[in-house]
């Protein structure tokens, strides 16, 4: 399956060559003919990287507090990536990278590796290509790789849900918000950050969190609560240890190679499946869209052609018996 | 295609045989084989059924805005069918549909269906079984058909764009929420309405709202915002005439035939395609878990797999030449 041509920019990851690694970013992001290759040759479901989601509504500081580990990283001689995404509306389409220039304090550290990310390109979405990134990376020997979020939609908490820990970050004045959160959201952060610690209000917050914990199964293991401030670096160290403690535990979601490999590999089987489904749809119809014409006609209907879908496998059986 | 047992239910539902009805929900919620056929002999894309999405945060008071909307709607002489959804937490998987008893009102009234609808049992998830069933109730000559969903998530967007005109359900307290939903859930409602207008912190809300429209793009047209209150039912013949416009003038999203197969073929397509690239991985590699021994032990990558599941086809093609 390998290329040589695919070998060689795999070689340049894993030798961590920046502009060898940028290239190949790009291809993944551009769902380039190569990418899978290169990907296939990277992939180490042992890896040891350990990926920090950072999600939670917009206002929380997050950029600021990616800043921060990024900085107690380097501290401890780690090499660390960076994988800020911004889904935008699937409506509308902007992009608000705004005060991410932040982290361009460490653009000039070598060791330092920062990629923005939006939906654009990639069939199988915006989490798609961070999940490819993230094999990138790591394979380039960064560790941790840090993915933060905008917002707390579905595509951000399927993006956070990539992460081995997820960091859910919320301040004072989100009382309300957080309890319009649901259970779930509440759920996926593995530690939660309660950032501006120092204002007003962060006992409120802290009071609704608890309340929130109460929608969680009681089996279930309640995430830890720290209160910092990532502005004054007040509770930062509480964190971290906190983040090295939830690695070690393996109390990180996907902290196992099995786990990883298996959200890996089910968000391939959609991604292709669609596409599989495309294909045949337009095998027989010319094209989805004529697939449509041929329903809107009343020669057939979209329950008739899921079941050609489905049948599709079944003669496919029966011929080989 | 159609077997003379599904003929016979379908039959049934479109003759509004209460319980053939309720039964041949049941058939979908469930997967049961003969779901498909049935629903390929009730497909109509022409139907002149209106789909009714509501949505919004919880303590929005749609269920009582439904119980309004039912009432309107049986006083036009129409038989009214109402799908409650309550996709619960992915994560965890409870269901809250406490104060959907009100619509119980109604429950004595024959020509007036509820249906409450968990995320078990579909393949497809909830929007797929929501999906079916708004086909059923128009088949049964329901019209209209109201979708009321809980939340504001990804899957409530999805439900909700499933109706034909969505209305986005907001009350007084909940100007900073929408100061936090993106761009992308404020242009899913076809219709804002502000709810509990007799309460203070309206006009801030209305406020909040029209600083939302500035995200939304010039070209796009801003939904009409209506005040009013469900509990004491002023404002509501202002949102009637809103819906009743909005039909009428062809701006709800799918009011067009095209627009609802394109949505309902799609999300068969992803369905199907999910279902197929499982199948084709248990093909090769004896199930879905095996694949993943299979890349534990370093014998393949998923990356491999979804270039055999992009082959797959490719291969078939050329066996065809």
């Amino acid at each position: 399956m390998l290329s040589s041509k695919a070998d060689d920019f795999a070689r340049k990851v894993r030798s961590c060559d920046t502009r060898g690694l940028a290239r190949v970013l790009s291809m993944v992001e551009n769902g380039h003919p190569l990418a899978h290759s290169i990907l296939h040759s990277l992939y180490n479901p042992e890896r040891s990287c350990l990926t920090i989601g950072i999600t939670g509504p917009p206002g929380g500081g997050k950029s600021t507090l990616t800043d921060r580990l990024i900085t107690y990283w380097r501290g401890n001689g780690n090499k660390v990536g960076v994988i800020a995404v911004d889904p935008s509306s699937p409506f509308s389409g902007g992009a608000l990278l705004g005060d991410r220039i932040r982290m361009q304090d460490h653009a000039s550290d070598p060791e330092v590796f920062i990629r923005s990310m939006g939906s654009r390109g990639h069939l199988g979405g915006v989490s798609g290509t961070t999940r490819d990134a993230i094999e990138v990376l790591a394979a380039a020997s960064y560790d941790p790789v840090i993915v933060e979020t905008i917002g707390v939609g579905q595509t951000e908490v399927e993006i956070a849900s990539l992460a081995d820990i997820t960091l859910l970050v919320l301040v004072p004045g989100q009382g309300d918000e957080v309890q319009t959160m649901k259970a779930g959201i509440m759920e996926i952060g593995d530690i939660i950050v309660l950032n501006k610690a120092d204002r007003p209000g962060i006992e409120q917050l802290e009071m609704s969190v608890s309340a929130s914990f109460e929608l969680i199964p009681d089996q279930a293991e309640r995430p830890p609560v720290i209160r910092c401030s990532a502005q004054t670096g007040e509770g930062l160290d509480k964190l971290t240890d906190a983040i090295v403690s939830c690695a070690f535990s393996g109390t990180g979601r996907k902290a196992t190679a099995r786990k990883r490999t298996t959200l890996i590999l089910g968000s391939i089987i959609r991604e292709k499946g669609r596409e599989l489904a495309r294909k045949l749809v337009s095998d027989r119809y010319g094209s989805v869209e004529e697939a449509i014409e041929s329903i809107l006609e009343g020669k057939t209907t979209p329950y008739e052609i899921g079941e050609v879908l489905s049948g599709f496998l079944e003669n496919k059986q029966e011929n080989r018996e």
